[in-house]
């Protein structure tokens, strides 16, 4: 039987790329290649003691609950943006199933077929994804080390009168860049101007190497009007508890939670519970400073390492925070190639091309430096260079 | 601001009966509206173990994990299955997060504006507004006590020529009516003779009050290539953990995966394991035998206030299993305007209208009997009655 699949889906099928980092999964491969958080550091005794908590109470916290959210961890969440400048009422705040399906029901909200939606470029690869399953026409906005050019910004608004402009401004993915703050006015400037919402997403910002925080745009946008704002647990609590949010204007967040309610109903009632009675005893800020330090440990491994190089071979801006290293590879390779040689020398890492939404530069690629240990990574980029030279090396005899 | 919200949303603005009933939930009204089962009948600290062994194996069951499901739990649901009469390999089953993200990635993959779905009258509320949210054109097909009619069925397959038929053929919500093999089999016939799925939602079948279990229409479907099925652990275990899934063709299964992936990465890995190690150990037939016992005491208890009540007013097939009673009114009455009096009395319950994909029969009414105590279930019909007496009263007087 041939299955009448709707058009939005028919441009999904798996690339060859996800296929080859599943298969190498199960073999003995080093991994840049995943957004992974490191689970050695995750606080493993406090949310043991978080869920023992949440059975206390019976059966309760195990029933249907509202679509919105639990009315405790929804006041937890406004209290932790009010610290980062965003006034966030926790009426306001929508608790989803990772700042995923926040990226989704926008998505679902706003998107018809056909209708454009302005991007960084690169983007971060599963926001293209949600985008593209409601045939979304992806716009690339010119950018530098900086954040968007605020001229092809605009000239793109009037152009193509977006739904929404798409940006991690904080610590991108896959570019760990971090957006001036001029660049985040001019950004929410011509937002107001041209009446665009923007949705920021923001899962790194706690992530950051740096003493001062970049401020978030959705605290910039002091009328509440102009910004979706997502972020997580997963980066800086542990992914498997599947817990984001999305804060914005009220009548788009009340839009969400119906589009959410027939998505799944709501989030977890025992993750939620679990999250609460966790964030109320947790040292955070004494965790995040310990997971930058390490973190910050692991980059500058992975840096030396590019560093002692040939110095015209690789290219990059060091990250001040975030989970990624972006490199471009000074020669004419395609890093596609490189990663099958990579995967036989036994590491792994995720070519750049998938995350242009333009022209893709496929000499670039994105390596995580939060999940394998320091001593790891140093076993890892020296299988990666040895990659490298070898297919530098075919490129000479060719 | 005036936001651009896409037309798939357009129509799915807050209903007047989910604001009341929204409301009701902070007074002291006894509910006989939700879908909910008792949360004094969760197996709440057998629960707690499985969730504290969850941690025992440290942070890798809180990192992110493969979009398909984990893959112990996907055996585990597997070999359930195959006590069901279904013969899904583990391969073939996606982990989601409840049923209700089943329907909807099922409607996101094969749903494109304008296509038709074919379903019972009346249907399952939520799963009618995510056929919605894709655009669908719904077509009700014309039923009796026994299932979808075959011959209008056919009818409209060969007419509308339909992406799938939804249907809960065991135990429905709101009817909770339960097809005869004989319609079930005419059913499948027809879907193999026209090349159309069925999407069969099986949320109620483990709650039956009979002793003979009927076939799914997954068993009978012995190519594996005309029926979708998903179920939950929401109603046998507890709704809290968010645990549902979704079998059938692995092309269907692999696309509804993809799908999966942009929704929301995948479902919380701590409730995956947790519910993995509860399986292991839970006595699940001793446990559905005392709720069967519960919630055919309750019905009994609802349905001797309708019996001994007027012969003539009441109109309702005794449900075999499940967790509604669905009643008409033999009287010219809008069950919406019944509501408001019933909540001032103290009592709630879903008007029968908002379950129709054709003309509503506004006569019509859905009780839940599994929430509430016997001893509640008795107040709450005794305040029920009295609403009626007012508002057939109040007619009188006209």
């Amino acid at each position: 039987m041939v299955y009448p699949f709707a058009t939005r889906v028919q441009s999904i099928t798996s690339s060859a790329v996800r296929d080859l980092l599943r298969i190498i999964q199960s073999r003995d491969v080093i991994s840049f290649a995943g957004g992974l958080p490191d689970e050695g550091l995750f606080p493993v005794q406090e949310l043991e003691l978080a869920y023992q908590k949440v059975f206390l109470s019976g059966g309760k916290s195990l029933q249907y609950g509202p679509t919105e959210g639990d009315s405790e961890l929804r006041l937890l969440i406004s209290e932790r943006l009010k610290e980062k400048g965003i006034a966030a009422s926790h009426e306001n705040i929508l608790v989803t199933t990772g700042s995923q399906q926040a990226i989704d029901l926008v998505a679902k909200v706003f998107l018809s077929p056909g209708d454009t939606v302005l991007v960084e470029d690169p983007a971060y690869l599963a926001a293209l994804q949600a985008f593209n399953i409601y045939e979304a026409n992806i716009i690339a906005v010119q950018s530098d080390a900086d954040g968007m050019i605020p001229e092809d910004l605009e000239e793109k608004i009037v152009t193509h009168r977006p739904k929404f402009i798409y940006v991690i401004p904080t610590f991108s993915n896959p570019q760990g860049k971090v957006w001036s703050k001029k660049r985040r006015e001019a950004l929410l400037n011509l937002a107001v101007k041209h009446n665009v919402l923007i949705v920021e997403d923001d899962p790194y910002s706690d992530l950051r190497f740096t003493d001062e925080a970049p401020i978030p745009l959705a605290a910039i946008d002091t009328l509440g009007k102009h910004v979706l704002y997502t972020s997580t647990f997963s980066k800086t609590v542990a992914p498997g508890v599947r817990i984001g949010w999305l804060t914005g204007p009220t009548e788009v967040i009340r839009m969400s939670a119906l589009a959410k309610q027939s998505s799944d109903l709501h989030t977890s009632t025992i993750d939620q519970r679990a999250m609460c009675y966790f964030l109320q005893d947790f040292p955070m800020q004494q965790h995040l400073y310990r997971l930058r330090e390490q973190y910050k440990q692991r980059l500058d491994v992975m840096q030396a390492y590019l560093k002692k190089s040939d110095p015209n071979l690789f290219q990059w801006v060091e990250p001040k925070g975030g989970m990624f290293l972006w490199v471009s590879i000074n020669r004419e390779i395609d890093t596609a190639d490189l990663l099958k040689v990579a995967v036989e020398e036994g590491v792994a890492f995720v070519p750049g091309a998938p995350f242009f939404a333009s022209q893709p530069q496929t000499n670039t690629l994105r390596l995580n430096y939060t999940h394998a240990s320091p001593e790891v990574i140093e076993m890892g980029m020296c299988r990666l260079m040895a990659a490298l030279d070898k297919v530098l090396a075919s490129r000479v005899h060719d």
